[in-house]
């Protein structure tokens, strides 16, 4: 008799780690937790762990049931010996920016190698290269072989396929395209640059250039009130997203640009249109015909992406079908 | 008994057309000739046609016996039933913004389906991925899985290897990175842009800057007598372009970068210091380690990359030993 299958999926982002479990049947459970950004560089690591200990509690899983974790993170990666370690300056402060609001002294945090341990089928990709995948697999790019995801978040994030190839590049950093420069704006990005697209986007940067106080959705609210400071912003982010978009179709040659990420998901009704306006007035014999839409995976984009990287191919066949995004419970949030 | 083989190889550039002549053993001729921009949209074509004429006639070459030929263009395509046609907005001042100085009214030109009829053996390509395939069989690139080519002459353009794979995208238009933005100065692109790369550094651009009469050579020469102006221009083009090197290291994750055009080869000595200084400032774990050199394949790049699109394996492996781009004999100017 052969034990039930079960796949874990993790997705880490700037603010938040979820967890969830599945079988082939469908998504089981869903965590959702702020991430330990304090402690020493395992905590993230820890963190992880626990969730997933907490999911097959919750589910009734015996973890040594799980088959495979897929890991879906924010990045860059650096090789360290036979493993990868994370080296993103919104998770590892000890590389930051002076800009950024230190909460830890971390230079990397060893994700792989410390779960690996537990979970030797482990598969870690950025977390917009594994969206690509998922929106491959799953999404609005089924049978399309030149299409960019980008995610509109805490940070941006992108994840390119090419010549129906997914561009991971010599380490897996392939995507930081929010870290094209776009500007000569003295706007300090964590990466140590100024003037790229994430220093002048970013949800975080929306809100402090409306107010100190303030949050993204605090600007959009006024912006739906249509308050002046409020518009000149949202314009002028949308004005140099659009430019990145238009950047990277030029580079590229791209079909389609698939966008995600919470500041776009969900304000998605003012920005696509002030996105597609302004892409529209790039270099056209390469920008017209080009799509530019959000994903129809919605919230659950993130934990797909990370199945995506271990899912066996009869489990893809099934999925395509009954598509378990779509009856997925509800995250749980865990404090 | 069979015929000799010959290859013919095509370069077309902003200013100029070359064609050359090589057998197994080596280049027979080359000759070099300002492009016509004037007459109708198939001048050009017909230029092509005549300057290989000519280089059979110049190398008692029977024109019968030519098996392929390579040509390695500016562009972009576009798909018109099933050939491409050039859309390059610097050869078509039909589609060219305003700021063109216009000498033509075409749209597109009709270089593959004109030649084909002569030469069933052709393969076009960007001029910049016909170098990325020159340099991966016979410059600085062999063995590497991750690099960029970038020319920078009369526009700019990049061709990329991305994990092994030349990237083409859906019209065989990627590596258009002269179009990347940069900035929000109002500088005029033949693509219609304003603040991209190529409108910022391109040799017109640093030429006209510089002074209304002054050629891009005239502004090198004030900078080697450490006049104020020309360093001021040169420096802000270097800095524009590592800008936009580390934008597409960001973006690929890439391990090298080899650069080559006219601008560049001819004054490496001052503009390798100031682009590799200005790259180290960007983020830092993605460009540490990142090479960028000049192309060792020196003046004959161009034509080294339209027969790499036509090479056969056998020539591959004789010309990787016997180099034949050191021993060619020099360029021919016609008028």
């Amino acid at each position: 008799m052969t034990h039930p299958s079960y796949l874990a999926a993790i997705d880490i982002g700037g603010t938040k780690v979820t967890a969830s479990l599945a079988s082939k049947e469908g998504i089981l459970v869903k965590l959702y937790q702020p991430i330990h950004l304090e402690g020493n560089q395992e905590s993230i690591p820890k963190q992880v762990h626990n969730l997933i200990k907490e999911s097959c509690r919750l589910s009734q899983v015996n973890p040594q049931n799980i088959s495979a974790l897929g890991i879906s993170t924010a990045s860059p990666f650096q090789k360290k010996g036979p493993h990868r370690v994370v080296v993103a300056p919104n998770l590892c402060h000890g590389i930051a920016s002076p800009s950024s609001l230190q909460k830890n002294n971390w230079k990397e945090i060893p994700l792989e190698s410390y779960l690996q341990a537990n979970y030797p089928q482990l598969k870690m990709d950025n977390d917009c290269i594994a969206a690509v995948k998922a929106e491959s697999l799953f999404g609005e790019a089924q049978g399309i072989h030149n299409f960019v995801y980008v995610t509109w978040s805490t940070g941006i994030g992108m994840g390119c396929m090419v010549d129906g190839q997914i561009l991971h590049g010599k380490n897996g950093n392939a995507g930081h395209g929010g870290h094209i420069y776009l500007s000569e704006e003295d706007s300090n990005c964590f990466c140590g640059q100024s003037g790229d697209l994430e220093s002048l986007v970013a949800g975080p940067v929306i809100a402090r250039k409306y107010h100190s106080e303030a949050t993204t959705k605090d600007v959009f609210q006024a912006f739906r009130q249509r308050e002046k400071k409020a518009q000149k912003i949202i314009h002028r982010a949308s004005h140099f997203f659009a430019r990145g978009l238009a950047s990277i179709n030029n580079l590229l040659d791209t079909q389609l640009f698939i966008l995600g990420g919470s500041v776009f998901l969900k304000n998605q009704d003012i920005l696509l249109p002030l996105i597609e306006k302004e892409f529209q007035e790039s270099f056209s014999v390469l920008s017209q015909g080009v799509q530019v839409k959000g994903t129809s995976l919605g919230t659950y984009l993130g934990d797909i992406a990370a199945y995506s990287l271990v899912l066996p191919p009869t489990w893809i066949q099934e999925w395509q079908k009954s598509k378990p995004w779509q009856k997925a419970p509800q995250a749980i949030t865990i404090n």
